[in-house]
């Protein structure tokens, strides 16, 4: 009974996640979703993303948080449109979340979305919004035993950046240990090592996410 | 609509705490919440509580992840009982859970139980499990910030351990932020700033800790 509310649930966002998903192809809008724990660098990362691609592509950014704003004016200071999405409590984002904010965008005039979903590595996992690929961040002070807690996460992303690789002098992180554990999950996920903080191995990923966004937009 | 079905869950689950709470009267069982986001630190300061408590009191540990038996294999080495709780997708531990768990112990030999919630720094903090008091942990890499965005934690928890205090040279952390915004959402916190790593201020802890079972047993 709890299982078939829960399956109910989920097909009616996967509806609403790809009606999205048509009009983000309508409008050639390339779409990724990020996640991850709470404080593993998410905004960070949109805010390095941003930088590295804005004269490339027309980006805008949905932030998702159960309150406040304070990423989304992290991200309006770059002057990117922004919409904050506040979940009053929600621990996800879910299709219909996205399909309301969509409105305050002019979509012609957008390649390049991003999601920021809100910090938590089990629920976001379920619910798809519509993009076009999920992309997961891990931080070295998390430990390496997060594959085998949270594997959903790791399962459903495309690409996982290990973040604050800075940290790595002052932390227990067994960096290969968190590798073999992702691949043995999800054996084409592509792992990126990184830090936000000093932008050490950002380069890949923006590469990555260039061709990636290039071959959908052709 | 959607609001009443989660209210029904809620008000059920409510009813199976008091149950558990009951239980746990009967047999003078302190019981802790411990929640966090995930790599907070909680398992560390399961183990090192366990250490600085186990010739007071006899302790006993519930451990709730989605899945695997990481952690409560790491208690289980210091010889203490402990009960694995896997969700199975599942991101918190709710009352109905904790029931299941107990006929595994010995309730009449434990006057210590120690849960420690999946970790997330959404949900848990929704679903009573019949405990005296819930606690919780930020870490120093997480940000300053979690306050403000994950205000319920704060507001249920009696304690706030802000663990990691060790990595504060190499991240940015604003410690007297973290602490004015907590505080600011819950008057009577008590904060103690720790790291389950040197065992910097877990004396503190322990000593409130002990107060608190001592005082419930009289």
């Amino acid at each position: 009974m709890k299982v078939t509310v829960v399956k109910n649930v989920l097909d009616a966002n996967d509806r609403i996640a790809a009606e999205n998903r048509e009009l983000f192809d309508r409008h050639k809008i390339y779409v990724i979703n990020l996640m991850s724990s709470p404080g593993a660098g998410k905004t960070s990362l949109v805010e390095r993303t941003i930088v590295a691609l804005r004269d490339n592509y027309r980006i805008a950014v949905i932030e998702g948080d159960i309150q406040d704003t304070y990423d989304a004016d992290r991200i309006a200071k770059l002057d990117i449109p922004v919409v904050q999405i506040n979940t009053g409590g929600g621990c996800h984002i879910d299709g219909n979340m996205i399909r309301e904010a969509l409105p305050a965008f002019d979509l012609s005039k957008i390649d390049f979305l991003i999601v920021e979903n809100v910090g938590n590595l089990v629920c976001p996992a379920e619910f798809k919004i519509g993009e076009n690929v999920k992309i997961m961040l891990l931080s070295t002070p998390e430990g390496a035993d997060k594959p085998s807690k949270y594997p959903l996460m790791f399962q459903e992303s495309s690409a996982l950046l290990i973040n604050k690789i800075d940290l790595m002098p002052y932390v227990d992180f067994d960096l290969e240990k968190a590798k073999r554990d992702s691949l043995a999950l999800h054996k084409d996920l592509k792992i990126f090592e990184v830090s936000c903080k000093t932008a050490a191995g950002l380069d890949e990923w923006i590469a990555w996410l260039t061709r990636r966004i290039d071959a959908f937009k052709k």
